[in-house]
């Protein structure tokens, strides 16, 4: 059997840093349990963050009318994007899981790995309006996001001062992970390493070490299903009525909208690490 | 009395998409306002994405060690801050609004306009400890976010497929704007205008002109606001118990968090241009 791969979308500026040792802590556990593992370091790389014509090999006719989204999708078709799109797309499909490390920038990821996402997730290599969510292309890798704030974990809860973290985290767990199809692992969050003790951030780091023993066992997140929807014109893409009848009869159940799940308590809201809670 | 000023950052490649459409008009509605109007056209600029230590004139003393957000912080008051950062803080400073204009990209902004987050908002110009949300530094000051999707609307109701807009846009209307102070007015979202007929994309530019008229003058969203939460260590940054108590009498008031207000009947959330109804 062909050796499995883990990729690692590791987005630092110092080799010095908290999230680099998060990183190595990955890169060490993963190769003492067999696997390939391939590390983008977008600084080291200076990946290109901007979503440009440049991306497309070739001329583009109408520069004036240049659309990113169509023009890339039919570029990758023909196998005409820019070779450093191609290759984190190859060393996407290679992988079996893809850990994002990054420190948490304006609740959402640094710029230049957003630039990862908005490059290399083309329409028709990551997605299609028929493969997306449950149906996704990347239905059977499992993806995760693993990073550190400069808040404290208090703060990031249902009732703290910028609210639950779950919701903080949608557009990037639901919205590119589940998108895609990922099997979305439970976040791992570092809170604070700056301004902790060293024996925490040691024990954090360790902790994370021995979670990553049995990371491919764990229960991914739950979402919705795109059962529960009519993906049709008419439907408006929208819940069925039958599901919302059901989920109704629960007392929150959609209080929000159903992807969020029923709410959770104060002080009770999903641990990294804990895969059993329901998803944000 | 000195002109007042508008700010729109604008993302998108091509002069003659929807997106430029709709800043062309944001120009014109506040220059026939009497505004002076800025335009930091961020893909023209070939703004740069990625924080790193260029962002800061002069040596960093150890790289291995360079830590983004405190040495940023200490250039700026050293008034070190690379060039293209100081003309954006600049132009921040003189705007009574802030527009920013984009096609959302993966359930948020373009890699450019996150790179312009990141970089501009240096702690220190735009927060600091002492000063956020509704003590943020941005108090006396408007913004908002306009942008188009790919997507239609019924996919972003509350039990669409996507799931409630206000939550995939609460890190940027919370996490960044609300946070530095800014009022944040209601958004203006533009579906789906790539599918959709010419009368309608022309009906929706025409409704944002009209809207731009009576802008300055709408309710700005409304946040939890500081005072709810008790801001000391020992407190730790949670709501205060006497306020927890009041909102839990509202039936599903805190059901996944307070900042979430009180949820919506389905089609019935919060439209773009409705100020009124109650913030994400
Ligand atoms: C533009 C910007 C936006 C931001 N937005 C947010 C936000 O929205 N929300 C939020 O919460 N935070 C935010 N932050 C803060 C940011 O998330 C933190 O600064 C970051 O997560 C800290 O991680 P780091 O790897 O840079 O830590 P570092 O500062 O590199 O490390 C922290 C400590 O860990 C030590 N360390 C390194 N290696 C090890 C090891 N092997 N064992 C033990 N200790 C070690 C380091 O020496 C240091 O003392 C923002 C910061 C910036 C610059
Ligand atoms: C990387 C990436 C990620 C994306 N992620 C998401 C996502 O998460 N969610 C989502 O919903 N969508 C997403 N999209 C889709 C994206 O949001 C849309 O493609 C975009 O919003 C369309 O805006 P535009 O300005 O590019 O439209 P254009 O394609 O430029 O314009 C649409 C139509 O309007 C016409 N037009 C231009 N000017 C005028 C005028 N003055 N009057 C009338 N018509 C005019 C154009 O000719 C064209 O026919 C993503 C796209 C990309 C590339």
């Amino acid at each position: 059997m062909a050796q499995k791969t883990v990729l690692i979308v590791y987005a630092h500026q110092s080799g010095g840093s908290f999230n680099s040792a998060a990183k190595n802590i990955a890169v060490e556990a993963f190769t003492l349990q067999g696997y390939k593992v391939i590390v983008s370091d977008l600084y080291a790389m200076n990946f290109k963050a901007t979503a440009t014509m440049e991306d497309i090999a070739g001329d583009v006719k109408k520069p004036e009318e240049f659309k990113y989204g169509d023009e890339t999708m039919h570029a990758w078709m023909d196998g005409r994007l820019s070779d450093d799109i191609i290759a984190e797309q190859r060393k996407l499909e290679e992988a079996e899981l893809v850990i994002f490390q990054f420190p948490m920038y304006w609740f959402s990821v640094p710029a230049i790995l957003k630039g990862w996402i908005d490059r290399v997730l083309t329409q028709g290599f990551a997605f299609s309006l028929q493969n997306m969510y449950d149906n996704g292309k990347f239905k059977d890798k499992k993806a995760m996001l693993s990073f550190s704030t400069g808040a404290m974990e208090k703060m990031f809860l249902p009732d703290g001062l910028h609210g639950d973290m779950n919701v903080t985290l949608w557009p990037l767990q639901n919205g590119v992970l589940h998108f895609c199809g990922f099997q979305v692992l439970a976040p791992q969050v570092f809170y604070c390493p700056a301004h902790c003790p060293l024996e925490v951030r040691t024990a954090s780091l360790e902790g994370w070490r021995t979670r990553l023993v049995t990371l491919l066992d764990e229960q991914p997140l739950t979402f919705a299903s795109c059962g529960m929807f009519d993906l049709s014109f008419s439907g408006g893409f929208k819940l069925r009525p039958e599901v919302w009848e059901e989920q109704s009869a629960c007392p929150h159940g959609l209080s929000t909208g159903h992807h969020l799940g029923k709410p959770l308590p104060p002080n009770n809201q999903l641990k990294a690490g804990d895969s059993k809670g329901d998803a944000v």
